[in-house]
């Protein structure tokens, strides 16, 4: 990277649970810094503070307090954008931000599963960033391009699956998810909905988690992504929690595991990221926890500054290979921690010169 | 049955959670009483107000509060025994109720799977109550016996399983479970531990619900049950919910099976306690929903008063070949409400007289 | 009353958690049935069964599920009308509602504390209902009129201050709320908001708890209440409870009261609907409980199915007389029960004939 | 302070909620360190690792994991202890060390109310700790002595009345809280009894909130502390909150306190601890909000490390003179913050020379 003082984000969806997290991880950040906050027409031209329902346990960071939100539309004066927004102002809004020349990071769905977009875990698949010149050929883009990051509950997922993936070979996942509150940002549940209850549905979630890993694990040849060939199947509830979504899984290998190997595999998994140094890189991607009740919510999400999947309860199963119950910090590994690596891989690779 | 009057009840753990269902199911009961009350060595010769921290929402029947409470041994002055005790005091304690003569129900894990107990579920296997004189025999009990229901959790899968293992056949069982507090007892689950959180564990659980099913669907032949040849495979974990088991389960079936006909067959699923018109049979012992959103805990727990499973979200499985949830009332059907409904079997059999 | 089949109800705001609660009532009752259903002008004309969000732990009686949604204004075919609205909406529609000749039971607080408008507790005020005719003179009613009941923070705790008031004689009353999220509708209160957490603030509520006992507690002259001479403080808080407001409560009294006495007078409350057996009167409209720890929103807000104060903790304070602790259901007691009871006397004194 | 390197701190009570916030508090403290580790007889002689349900959401620290359980009596190898004993076994076990010669930092309320032991809260009255050599004479202390820090509801309840009371004189506090479970300890309140509900009853606090108060403000004069002369009424109450004390507070001032002045006066609060710039002093030991709906625990529990009240809501009350609500972390500025300020005090002071 050429040393060129912080490069500016401009943050869509600033006032979401996600934006709210995103400025808060980039005080002090070596790299980026806020650079223009953009929300829905509603909130247009009003102050962030007066806009913006913070629900952090931190203060709002004084410096945007007083900045102005603009539309989510180019021009926004930043040196790339970050998206947090619903699904189809996504669609218009970050295509808008790619054809005017920005590098797009997207913590939207609206892309991910477009065959010229990564879809982007940097310890996991960053040479899928070839992807971006035959993204910018395909659509006409000079200079700017999309890249995604997953949905919140795949990627904790993914992130054990892929050492999995490369020393056994998958076959079949299956995932069970009790997720955060969060997850839904805000107002989002109603409380009548959660208090002593569980709700077993989330709209458009299951989906994701079935099709997004084979994606991530695919491999790329000749400018397409081969998607890995497993299977995926997902049940996912909403449980009264405010932050980390537990996933209980099995997994079926292609080939014999034992279990310390499988555990050894899990701790011993590292990237580009951790070779790389980044800032927001967690030093272990993976925990794996002994103890018989971990990991849980409230105990382990912020693990790694809730950037780390941390495994616990890994077991041999009666129908599978294994079974494994893992936990992910959903508003930061799964969405404003997860576009922030994504943004400083980019950066480290010269992809936002 | 012969017209005796109502039979009294021994309620051994009276004080506990289940104990307390069981009282509260009591009253008004067309053909039972509770004629004593048990509890550990602790509680002994203390009157029942003084010594049960009653839980539930209605006032303790007054019937119940000036009893004394009595060590769980026989002699104690009663018809027949329904014990929800922990496995290792039952143990004893059943055994030697039903050595002493008395009919024993028990709600423990600690004789469920012994090949001469039945593990009974009144809408499935009437027919393994055939296994008393096997066990009177081989027991040297005279007129005493022991018979067990399943586990909370089991019991909620194996009501919807068995309408599918009869007709299409079951070759493998996920389910992973999202489970209320109540099942711990009381004091039980630590609010520390479940406040904005998830435990990822509660023991001997799992491999409970992976072994009981087989043995409730399997075939009584030669004074034998031979285990249903089927797989299960369960992962446990507790939510913050007073009452109320949710489980997120996927079957794989040995016949081809249409998504309506796995419905009907669901709907439609009826057995001996309805036919009998017991009194604590559900007139649908499955009800199906429809609603994307169902069933949930604080919404569906309560249908037919309890003793129902309620399932929701059937759906073709990416992996196996349906997924569902559902929903059973862990301290009613689960336990006071399985063992009631085992007694009335019981009596309506002619196997109190 | 004439016997002259049940009166038909007009539901306005049907869709809510009130409106919800008092379909719920009047399956079988013994006057009334629901007559018509409205809501807002975004369901108008809706099937009720879509446009509901039921959130009732029973199921939706089937004589509403296809009834169709009308406007909340006249003319609806139904002989009076019970209206849970929004204080704005409720201003204009259950004002053209009196003037169209409907009796108008309204739970909102738009004409609570209009001089002419009985603020209506029917164990304590009755005798306001001849605010009635002074009314309709004032504003021109040819038959129709409103009647209101209080805010459901207010009504539990006038309750229990209505025999101390007429026995010592009040004076001041410091009144601290633990109140539930279903107070605030559907979908109220963000989960974000509430789980492991405590808000501080209600809109409007200290203000209404300041002001409508004394007016429920005041004495007609002339057409006019005088409001009862007591100052009355509130700090509203909300917590993360279904059902049911706690409320912690220090009263300072005109004449000395000893402690026993306190006790019995709130015991033995009992006011015309009691007299009059009202259908869905209490027997007891103040339970006392001696329990250390009792009342609890879970155990004892269901008590005298829902219609009941029941107050605890009763105890010398160190600054006023005595502190004791209150629940009240707050959508029972508290709002749809509270109308509903309305209506029951109405009918009873010859009102709605 | 001489330069002697850090203080050995021996944690009596090491393995219980406060025992964990103190261990998590003196990582990395610049004048203490862990030095013994003492718990109930059950534990003594096991490593910590083994004895300790560590609930913290950070890893247990290295250095105490293999430590060995001590008993909870002299001699222990350290420099001073600080205990948080249950109230009967510190009478004991605290007034032992303090014979045997360590200076005592208790946490408990056994000595609290002593009149030759400093109730001490630092910013508040540093001057008590002049009952140090009156309490040693008393007491026949060579060179040990007790120093208590207040109940866990008391001091966020004192920290904002003290500046009230200098700058307008106090005449009556009415405070109501909802406290957070972590108060109880592990296991503590079971979760069936906070899950949808509250408990209206914690044993002993409200007698505690009524007495400190006054002592704390209490003035020293020929060896004795004469209570400052205000009446406190305490109710007392759990919500299902994990960590931090909410208080409804209303005040009854000498003077006439225009509302700003009052926000003013609290604002402006600072004391010796932050004139000495402890290290775990708040850099305002009282923050004031403006916004309709704070303080809220899971938002404000964190302020200044959880070593400041945050207070909130102020407002002229109906009957008193001003309502505000405050939020105080109760492990923490209400238990091993407390304790360790206190020490912090003691090591400036040279007293613990």
């Amino acid at each position: 990277m050429k040393e060129r003082g912080k490069r500016r984000v401009g943050i869509l969806g600033a006032t979401g649970t996600v934006g709210q997290r995103l400025i808060h991880m980039l005080r002090d950040h070596p790299h980026f810094e806020v650079g223009a906050l953009a929300a829905s027409d509603r909130s247009e031209g009003k102050r962030f503070v007066e806009a913006c329902p913070w629900k952090l346990p931190w203060e709002m960071p004084a410096e945007v307090r007083e900045m102005r939100l603009q539309p989510c539309a180019p021009p926004v004066d930043c040196d790339l954008v970050i998206a947090s927004l619903p699904s189809d102002t996504a669609r218009v809004a970050e295509a808008a931000f790619a054809a005017a020349g920005y590098p797009v990071i997207s913590n939207s769905s609206a892309f991910r599963m477009a065959p010229d977009v990564p879809l982007l875990v940097p310890e996991i698949n960053p040479d899928h960033l070839q992807l971006i010149p035959v993204q910018q050929r395909n659509r006409g883009y000079q200079k700017g391009y999309l890249v995604t990051n997953p949905n919140c509950t795949t990627i904790g997922l993914v992130l054990a699956l892929a050492p999995l993936d490369r020393a056994f070979g998958l076959e079949a996942v299956m995932m069970t998810s009790l997720q955060a509150i969060s997850g839904a940002g805000y107002p989002g549940v109603a409380s009548m909905d959660i208090i002593d209850n569980v709700l077993p549905y989330i709209s458009g979630e299951e989906e994701k988690v079935e099709e997004e890993p084979q994606k991530i694990l695919g491999s790329l040849a000749g400018g397409t992504i081969q998607p890995a060939p497993f299977l995926v199947s997902a049940q996912c509830n909403r449980v009264p929690v405010q932050d980390g979504h537990l996933e209980s899984v099995r997994v079926k290998l292609r080939q014999p595991a034992p279990l310390e190997e499988v555990k050894s595999v899990l701790r011993g998994f590292r990237g580009l990221p951790q070779e790389l140094n980044l800032p927001t890189a967690p030093t272990h991607p993976i925990l794996v926890r002994e103890e018989v009740d971990r990991p849980q919510p409230r105990l382990d999400r912020e693990a790694e500054k809730g950037m780390a999947t941390v495994v616990g309860r890994i077991a041999r199963d009666t129908i599978f290979d294994y079974k494994l119950t893992l936990i992910s910090h959903n508003t930061i590994r799964g969405a404003a921690g997860a576009a922030l690596l994504n943004a400083e891989l980019l950066l480290a690779q010269g992809l936002l010169d």
